[in-house]
């Protein structure tokens, strides 16, 4: 298999994603990666070439371009000409820590949608931290800021792909996130999501659930619009992080008593931290395009890359993709034939 | 002052109502308190009853009940018969531990909304916990579920008075929640909601801010539709015990020299829990009503009690309900008279 690389993509681009690329190569004998970017400023960072190919670029999209135009105008941005290479069919995949609404973009307009999956949706993996070990997928989590039932309806059915051929869950549990747990609950176009959701005998619906429990493992896939869903995303991910400061200043300005409670507490401290770590999960996926597209954070280092390498190549090698398609395109032909016979 | 108590709402009650009631009584002399509830069962709590009135009620309104249902037919129930009171204007405010949704009805039915305010919103206080101290508010964190622009506009006034009156804070920065802080960032919804914030120059409207930089203190007053604003709280509650829970469980399953830390560490981790501790800013506040109407957590305990019978006193005390009429009243018939001499 072939992954596609946007090399420059991200605050420590292209070191990391090129170290991380490699250690990707190093591990798994099946991977073929391509390098999009400054050839020599990649070439740095590399002796072996084995299962490598740099593609030069002379164009990087910035953080702060403005993604359509920046799509449609920067031809020779190692994200286009990467993204290019998947419409192509001449990889697999494509990845990037750059610019997210441009990578998005790139797979709408470059890589291209499912037909009839009107609004691909940006799939996360969150850690769940009470009770058992785990995760629960999050989409849409931003890529649409509008969202109507249908496309409620069509995360649910990708998130369920997503969570059985990339996680191994059977009949992964498919929640709605509403703010309330009663099926009456919510906002019009969570009511009618719901209605969709629920006369579907194929997934695994297990009716709404509240963002406060979504930490507990309620569900493995919680579908929402991109707006609610980007704004829990980043409110879970804030309060962590503010809770895990507020620790670590606590600890700095204890006393000595309370510094050497730190002190021997130091390791269980460290596994807290491990265990909400996002990066083991791999990037953001947009689900609903003809291929895997991948976004992992800014800031990733080489272990966030490799980590969503490892992630892009199990989503090709359960055929993820190829196989929501043929049920899609199966479910949409057989309610054309209803639809026939209705008439 | 007067406040009209529902005695009978929430888990603890009667018991930590009455108790949280007493308390507030005993600290400030210009409160006059009124039960209502089962007379017998409160009374078991009171020795002295000073400033405190009882008003034997024979029906509850219980959790699982359906909010307009009940306001419409438990007519003897504590909550009913304590908003009347309130709507009689025989109490300058209403207070609950009860059913959410019911308060809200009593609230929007019986209370009645502020002329022009077309969906009073609730607002939230929650802890800042990076840098400095402090709280900011969030509204509406739920009493809509669908929300136009128009009523995020009036949430940034509601809660500008709530702000500036209560937090003594001197032109409160309202932030708008949006997937990004660019101005042309969002839905449709936040991004008209924008322009008509930006429009006004009595606001100090600070532009979008991210559910992940509220925990910061980005800003005083967050605005936001009821549907977004809930998730999000519930988001940050649920985030911030997951973690606090983690910690728990982590150090319950320490070996010895772990175990041995975090006692040397208890109080400083003891300061972490107060930090976040929702209680002391009293509870949610639904604005958009002519009285304060006021809940506290089904789990109130009474100190919980206590420091919402301080906040509702300080809304009185403030004159926030009056203000705020006053101000939008003007505003409405400056706007009547400028679109009038536009004609």
């Amino acid at each position: 298999m072939k992954i596609a690389i946007d090399a420059m993509g991200g605050d420590n681009a292209p070191e990391s994603v090129v170290k991380g690329a490699l250690k990707a190569r190093d591990e798994f004998s099946d991977l073929e990666l391509v390098l999009y970017g400054d050839k020599t400023a990649i070439e740095k960072y590399i002796t072996d070439q084995t299962r490598i190919t740099i593609v030069n670029t002379t164009e990087v999209i910035g953080m702060n371009d403005e993604p359509v135009r920046a799509i449609r105008r920067k031809k020779d941005s190692s994200l286009v000409v990467a993204a290019n290479a998947v419409k192509a069919k001449e990889a697999d995949a494509l990845f990037s820590c750059g610019n997210t609404g441009a990578l998005l973009t790139a797979g709408l307009l470059l890589v291209g949608r499912i037909k009839g999956i009107t609004r691909p949706g940006l799939l996360s993996t969150l850690p769940v931290v009470s009770g058992q070990d785990g995760a629960f997928n999050l989409l849409d989590s931003g890529a649409n800021a509008d969202s109507k039932p249908e496309h409620l309806y069509q995360y649910a059915l990708l998130g369920t792909y997503y969570a059985s051929n990339v996680r191994g869950i059977k009949e992964p549990r498919i929640g709605l996130l509403n703010n309330g747990t009663e099926p009456h609950k919510g906002s019009k176009v969570t009511q009618e999501a719901y209605q969709l959701l629920a006369a579907d005998e194929n997934l695994n619906f297990i009716g709404n659930v509240e963002s406060k429990d979504l930490m507990k493992g309620v569900c493995d896939v919680v579908v929402a619009d991109g707006f609610t869903g980007n704004a829990v995303l980043k409110a879970i991910e804030g309060t962590a992080l503010a809770v895990m400061s507020l620790l670590k200043d606590t600890i700095a300005n204890a006393g000595a008593k309370g510094k050497l409670g730190a002190l021997l507490l130091k390791d269980d401290l460290k596994s807290i931290k491990g265990r909400m770590d996002q990066a083991q999960y791999g990037g953001a996926v947009l689900l609903g395009v003809k291929a895997p597209v991948v976004k992992a954070h800014g800031s990733s280092d080489d272990l966030t890359v490799y980590y969503t390498l490892k992630q892009i190549r199990t989503m090709i090698n359960e055929e993820m993709v190829p196989n929501f398609t043929k049920y899609w395109q199966a479910q949409q032909a057989k309610e054309a034939l209803d639809s026939k016979d209705a008439e």
